[in-house]
């Protein structure tokens, strides 16, 4: 199997991205890698890394599509841009089963609809990030930003995407699924999620244990969060906004606490360095765009290898437990 | 002018409300108080909190609405609770400006919209809940769950409300305000937002500044945040429940880091204390609900007297500034 990777997506674009997948082949078997853009700059970063030439090919791709530009048209025109190359590839080598790119969201998600065929059933694809819970599990929530308005049977078709994935990635039978919603009771919702609520109920398939509020996003309590695009990106934001508010203000409280705050701080470092693994979801992946017949992941702007590397192996996960190309969603 | 306050709403009810009531009649002159609930316990309290007897009236109610209770039904049937007698003091005393408590918020809500009258022109009543930034300000969010489904125009609604709310308060004459959406683009969001950005855009009595992402909410560079009551409440309960996971994988971190990691946290004792005062909002009083003739003030169901105390005096500077009842949402 063949990973694809957009070797120009993302701020740390090309040296972060070719490490990373270097990594990713150094961690697990069974698959070799496609970097797609300038040659020749990639190729000397491979040879800087130590790649296993056997398990890597380089298309060549002259272009960059930025983030200042409208999607779109980027998508449309832009042909010789490494992520348009990139699908292309997906779409042309059989053997290609996943891509991964850290390049504009908006370009990776309008690149899927337009350039990667739909599962079939499938209206919509839906963005499912993966984000790590306080009991150390992680949770999957769907959609966070590909449907800004969606219908009610779209939800249940999320719901039933994202426990495909957590049970791929996972191996586990039989995901926990929570509704996004103001409050934990039955009734509680608008009008799209008491609809989508009823619809959820009658899904025997699906492990639904109903509403949830936004509180217990990262409780564990639940593997996958279906939400419309909209809600889920405004919960996703606002829960790393609140992280990095936290760290800024724990940042601000010790340069002002003076001699014994700053020596409480070197005692802590490792303390500190723990809950930052354990809250930085670049190390658990990027976010999975279900419902195509390949797999796409569209991993953060910033990603550095780390979190590359982690990207490209969710991609090979999921790509090769076959659940996702296989749902059957008529 | 007279707050009344709900002395048997909330977790810590009555010992805390009452200790907060009388905490703010020590901060604050220009107001006195109305105590609703079991007299003769009321008077205990206020007895062994040395309140200042000509400050503070008692009135008997011996009912008391519970979290577990309808809402409708119980503020249409509990006419003898604290809840509804203290929306009675409200709308029978002319000296009575303000309400307050910590009861269940969906009876709060209920009583709200039910027995106390809008300010002409508004069609919902909205509430908003004010939280503190990484720059020391506060930023009020409008609504935050009285609309599940909204329309544009209420939300331009919302917008003037909140402004006028932080007018009041703060005596900033024009608050920053911002459109909660899933980007900052003006051309994101979902079909509400789409439309109520084309009706805020031509408010030129409103200092809008456009769409903005959850990420930035804590961020101090909004004053007042808009958004349908759904994706409010999500917002606010996202940042909650991350603030809580937070510490709760700090303390497990700890817990787990040995003597150097304990010796670390003694140290930085007083800057966590530092961090938590500045993220616990219940310092700056309870969520307002907006829209209304006269201010009710619904605190944190486990406030405690501080949180109480803040509520009270938040009541009163909404009140006396008189802006919330003069405004013209015609």
């Amino acid at each position: 199997m063949k990973i694809v990777v957009d070797a120009y997506g993302g701020d740390n674009a090309p040296e972060e991205i070719v490490k990373g997948a270097v990594q990713a082949l150094g961690e697990r078997d069974g698959f070799s890698v496609v970097l797609v853009g300038k040659r020749e700059e990639i190729e000397k970063l491979l040879a800087e890394n130590g790649a296993d030439a056997t398990r890597v090919e380089v298309v060549d791709a002259r272009d960059v599509i930025t983030n200042d530009m409208s999607p779109t048209e980027a998508v449309r025109k832009m042909r010789d841009s490494s992520l348009v190359k990139a699908f292309g590839v997906l779409n042309s080598d059989p053997e290609a089963q996943a891509i991964v790119s850290a390049g504009s969201s908006g370009a990776v998600l309008t690149g899927a609809m337009l350039l990667v065929k739909r599962i079939e059933g499938v209206t919509r694809a839906a963005l499912a990030p993966v984000l790590p819970t306080v009991k150390g599990g992680l949770v999957t929530l769907v959609d966070c930003g590909a449907n800004s308005d969606c219908k009610a049977a779209q939800l249940v078709q999320f719901a039933r995407l994202g426990s495909a994935m957590v049970t791929a990635t996972s191996g586990n039978p039989s995901p926990r699924i929570g509704l996004l919603s103001n409050g934990t009771e039955d009734k509680k919702g608008n009008e799209l999620t008491k609809e989508a609520f009823a619809l959820l109920k009658e899904e025997s398939s699906l492990n639904f244990l109903g509403n949830m509020e936004a509180r217990e996003i990262l409780s564990g309590d639940y593997d996958v969060i279906v939400s419309d695009g909209f809600s889920g990106n405004i919960a996703l934001k606002a829960c790393e906004g609140t992280a990095l508010a936290f760290l800024s203000i724990l940042k601000k409280s010790i340069l002002a606490g003076g001699l014994r705050a700053k020596l409480g701080y070197l005692l802590m470092k490792p303390v500190f360095k723990e809950v930052k693994k354990t809250m930085d979801y670049n190390g658990y992946g990027g976010a999975v765009l279900l419902g195509l017949s390949k797999v796409v992941v569209k991993s953060h702007g910033s990603s550095k290898a780390k979190s590359i590397a982690a990207s490209v192996i969710q991609a090979f996960t999921v790509a090769s437990s076959g659940m996702l190309t296989s749902l059957d969603l008529r």
